[in-house]
C-alpha cells in the first residue's frame, strides 16, 4: 500500500513513523514543503529568548533517522500544489520541476499559518510572523544582526506573551498592541488582570487600537494606530493561525469551524481514502460534544498516530479535547481547561462561576505562592465545565488533574471528592481546585 | 440537639466547624485531650527542620476562634474514658476530676497515636515519636537544648524521611533502620532505588536489620540491632501510627482493618447516633470497593465535613479514596495513586506494569529533570490501577491527573487519550502520565 502523507511536521512524522512500525511494508512517502521536519515548534520562542541556544537545537529527530532507521520515504523541499481524489494522485513541484505521485491513502498534515494582518506594510524587512523554524531563524539573526533594540508585538496571546519574554531576554523593549480591549478575553477578569500586571511589572507597554499600517521611516518601523505610532526596529504579528486547508477545498472535501479541514472520530475526511490531522483539521470538544478548532501540538501529535491506526485498518478513535493549555509568562504559570462562563453559556449550559485565592504550599510553608483559580459548574447538572488557574508555582500540572475530570463528565461533586495528593511543599491539605469546587458548589 | 465531638483534630475540628455553619443552634462540644487543636500536623518535620520557626507557627485557627468566632464549646485537656451508646453519654476526667457529658450524636475523631516499638528502651528519655504537637515540641525542644549530634530513626516511610531531612538540616548525622530490607516496600523497585540512593547520597547511612533494644550508656543511646549497634543522642521512631479505636472498641462498636473503626459512606458506626471519622476510622477503597485503612489528612478533613453533613441530616456520602500521596525528600517529590501490582494481584486483578523515564520538560528545554514513571494496569479490562512517580520537579501535582482517572475507573486507553496541558517549561508533548499509559497499551 501507497500512503501519501502531506506535511512532515507533528501529525504528518507522527503518523509515518506509526505507520512504519505497525504496517512496516506500507510505502510511506511524506513531502514537505520546507526543508525542516520534527521540530519542537512551540520550544521556538523560548530558543529565541536564548542567544547561546541554535535554531537547529529545537530538531528533534533529524530527516536522516527517519529514512535511514524508520524506512519513511521523505522528501524535502517539495510542495503538493493539488489532489485529485478521483484519480488518487497528488500532484507538487520540487526544486526540479512538477512531479506526480498516486497514493492508496492519503493524509493531508499540512498545519497552519500564522495570519499576517491585512494592512499596508505588512511585509516590510523587520516583519515577522513566526509559525516554522524559518520563521525562528529568521527572527533570531534579525535580532542578532541588527541589534534590535526595540520590538511592537502586535497581539497579545500565549505567542506574542512567550516572545516577549523572550526579547526582553535581549534586553530588547517591547510595545504590545492588538484592536480587542479585553487581555486575555478567554479567561476571567481576576486571572486576565493579574497576568497583564506582570507582564506591566516586567515594562512591557500594553496598547489597545486598531492597527492601521506599518511604515520604514528612517530606518524605524512606525507601526500606525488609531490616534498614535509605535516606533521600533522590529515587529512582530502573533495574531493568531489558520489551518492550510486549501488542498483540501479545492480537492472538494469538506471544511468546518475557521475553514479547518472536517474530519470523523477517526480522522477521516469527507472522502473516504483521504485523512487529515494536526493543525490543518478540526476535532471535538469532549464537553460540548460539537466540532472545535484546536491548533495544538498534543493534537496534532494524538491525531498523526490514530489516523495512521485507522489508515492501518485499526480502527481507534478519538472523542476529542477538552481545550486545555498552559503558558508560562515571566513568572507566571497560566492555565485554562474546559469552558469559561461566556462559552458554557453559548453551548446551552447554565454556568455559574467562581474565583477564589489559594496557596502554592500549606499553611505558613516558606515560600507558598498565591494561587487565583476560576472554576465554571452548570447549575442544572451540577456539572464541572471547566477552570482557569493563575499562579507563580503549582499551576501547570494542577489543570490537569480538572482535565481529567472533564473528561470523565464528572460533576463537581464527583470531582471535589477526589483524592489529591497533599504534602505541606507541594500545596494546602485541601488542594485549591478542591477548594474551588467546594466554593462552587455552594453556588450550584 | 447536643452534638459531642471527642478529638479537637482535623476531623473533629472540621466537624465541629461544619456542624456550626449548617446547624448554628446545634450545641456543639468538642473535647479534646491535649492543649492544642487545629494545626497542621503534617506540617511538623518542616517546622522541626527549620531552626527560625516556632512550633506554635503550625497553628492554623486557634482554639479562641472556635470559640468566640465558631461558637464551637470546645475543651481542651479534657480526655474522654468512656462511652455508654444506651444512656448516650460519655465519661471523661480533667483536672477538677471527672465529669460525664450526655449527646444526641457523637462523633469520635481521636486520631491515631504512633507506634512505639515493643522492646526494652522505647521510652528512655531522648527516644520519640513524632504524632502530635507536643511530640514536635518536645523534639524540638531537645534538639537544641541537648545540641545533639546524632540520630538514629528506626523505620523509613514519609514521616521517617521527612525527619530525617529535617534533622539534617540541624547539621545532625542520621541513621535509618527497619527490618523490612525493602526500602519503599510499597513502590516498584525503580522508583525505590532511586530515592534510596538520594537519601544515601546525602549522607545518610540504611540499615536493615531487626532493632531489639535501646540502652543508654555514657550518655549514648545504643539502638541494639542483630550483630551491630547504633550509637547516638537521639531515636525518633517513626513505624507507622495506629487507630486510637479503644474508646469505640469498649463501647462495642464494629472495628475493621488495623482496628480502625469501621463506618459506612456516611461515616456513621455500627451505632445509629455514633460517628467516627479521620485517623481512626476506616474508609472504602473505590479501585477495589473494599475497606481500607488511610491515615491521611485531606481524609480526615473530609471526613469530617461529611459526618458532620450526615449528623445534620443532609445525607452526604463519600466513596472512598484512591490512595494517593505525596512526599519530598530532599531533591525529589516522590508521588504515589492507586494500587501497586501487588496490592493489585490481591484483589484480584490482573496487573501488567510498566515503568519508564521521560522529562520534567520539553525537548532540550533548559533544567530539564528525569522523571521516572510506573504504570499499573489491568490485562482483563484493560482499566488503569494506579501510578508511582519521582523526579526532583513536577511529580506531586501530576499524580492528581491519575487520582482522578482512578476515580473514573478509566482504562489505561481512556486516559491516553485525555487532553492535558503542554508548554515546553513544564513537560514533553506526550505528558510523562500519558507517556506512561501509551507504554502500558503495548502490554495490556
Amino acid at each position: 500500500m501507497d500512503v501519501v502523507i502531506i506535511g512532515g511536521d507533528a501529525a504528518g512524522m507522527s503518523a509515518a513513523s506509526r505507520l512504519k512500525r505497525i504496517m512496516p511494508d506500507t510505502n510511506v512517502i511524506v513531502f514537505e514543503k520546507t526543508k525542516d521536519v520534527s521540530y519542537s515548534a512551540c520550544g521556538m520562542p523560548y530558543n529565541i529568548g536564548d542567544p547561546s541556544r541554535e535554531i537547529d537545537d529545537l530538531v528533534v529527530r533529524p530527516a536522516k533517522v527517519f529514512r535511514e532507521k524508520q524506512g519513511i520515504d521523505l522528501r524535502l523541499n517539495h510542495e503538493i500544489i493539488k489532489i485529485d481524489p478521483q484519480k488518487k494522485i497528488v500532484y507538487g513541484l520540487n526544486e526540479k520541476g512538477e512531479f506526480e505521485q498516486p497514493y492508496d491513502r492519503l493524509l493531508i498534515a499540512t498545519g497552519a499559518k500564522a495570519i499576517r494582518l491585512d494592512i499596508p506594510g505588512n511585509n516590510l524587512p523587520g516583519v515577522f510572523v513566526l509559525k516554522n523554524l524559518e520563521d525562528a531563524r529568521r527572527i533570531k539573526k534579525f535580532i542578532q544582526e541588527k541589534g534590535v533594540k526595540s520590538a511592537v508585538i502586535i497581539g497579545m496571546g500565549y505567542i506574542g506573551l512567550e516572545m516577549c519574554e523572550a526579547l526582553r531576554n535581549w534586553n530588547i523593549s517591547v510595545q504590545m498592541v492588538k484592536p480587542n480591549p479585553r487581555f486575555l478575553p478567554n479567561f476571567c477578569e481576576e486571572i486576565a488582570d493579574k497576568v497583564k500586571q506582570e507582564v506591566e511589572n516586567k515594562g512591557i507597554e500594553l496598547y489597545f487600537s486598531k492597527i492601521n499600517e506599518i511604515k520604514l521611516n528612517n530606518n524605524k518601523l512606525h507601526v500606525i494606530c488609531d490616534g498614535f505610532d509605535l516606533h521600533c526596529d522590529m515587529v512582530l504579528m502573533a495574531v493568531g493561525v489558520a489551518p492550510n486547508s486549501e488542498l483540501a477545498k479545492s480537492a472538494g472535501l469538506e471544511t468546518s469551524i475557521k475553514d479547518s479541514i472536517a474530519v470523523d472520530k477517526t480522522f477521516k475526511t469527507s472522502d473516504n481514502d483521504i485523512y487529515a490531522a494536526g493543525d490543518c483539521a478540526d476535532t471535538y470538544n469532549v464537553i460540548t460534544g460539537k466540532k472545535t478548532y484546536v491548533p495544538l501540538a498534543l493534537l496534532a501529535n494524538r491525531g498523526g498516530i490514530i489516523a495512521a491506526d485507522n489508515i492501518a485498518g485499526k480502527k481507534e478513535t478519538f472523542d476529542g479535547i477538552v481545550g486545555t493549555a498552559v503558558f508560562k509568562v515571566f513568572g507566571f504559570q497560566v492555565a485554562r481547561t474546559g469552558l469559561n462562563a461566556q462559552e458554557a453559556k453559548k453551548y446551552g449550559f447554565d454556568p455559574v462561576s467562581v474565583t477564589i485565592r489559594s496557596s502554592s504550599r500549606a499553611h505558613r510553608h516558606p515560600g507558598a505562592k498565591k494561587i487565583l483559580i476560576h472554576m465554571v459548574g452548570d447549575k442544572g447538572t451540577g456539572r464541572l465545565l471547566g477552570a482557569q488557574m493563575v499562579g507563580e508555582e503549582g499551576v501547570a500540572h494542577r489543570i490537569n488533574s480538572i482535565a481529567v475530570a472533564l473528561h470523565a463528565k464528572f460533576t463537581v461533586k464527583e470531582y471535589f471528592q477526589c483524592d489529591l495528593a497533599y504534602a505541606p511543599p507541594f500545596g494546602p491539605v485541601w488542594d485549591p481546585t478542591l477548594m474551588g469546587a467546594r466554593q462552587l458548589l455552594k453556588r450550584l
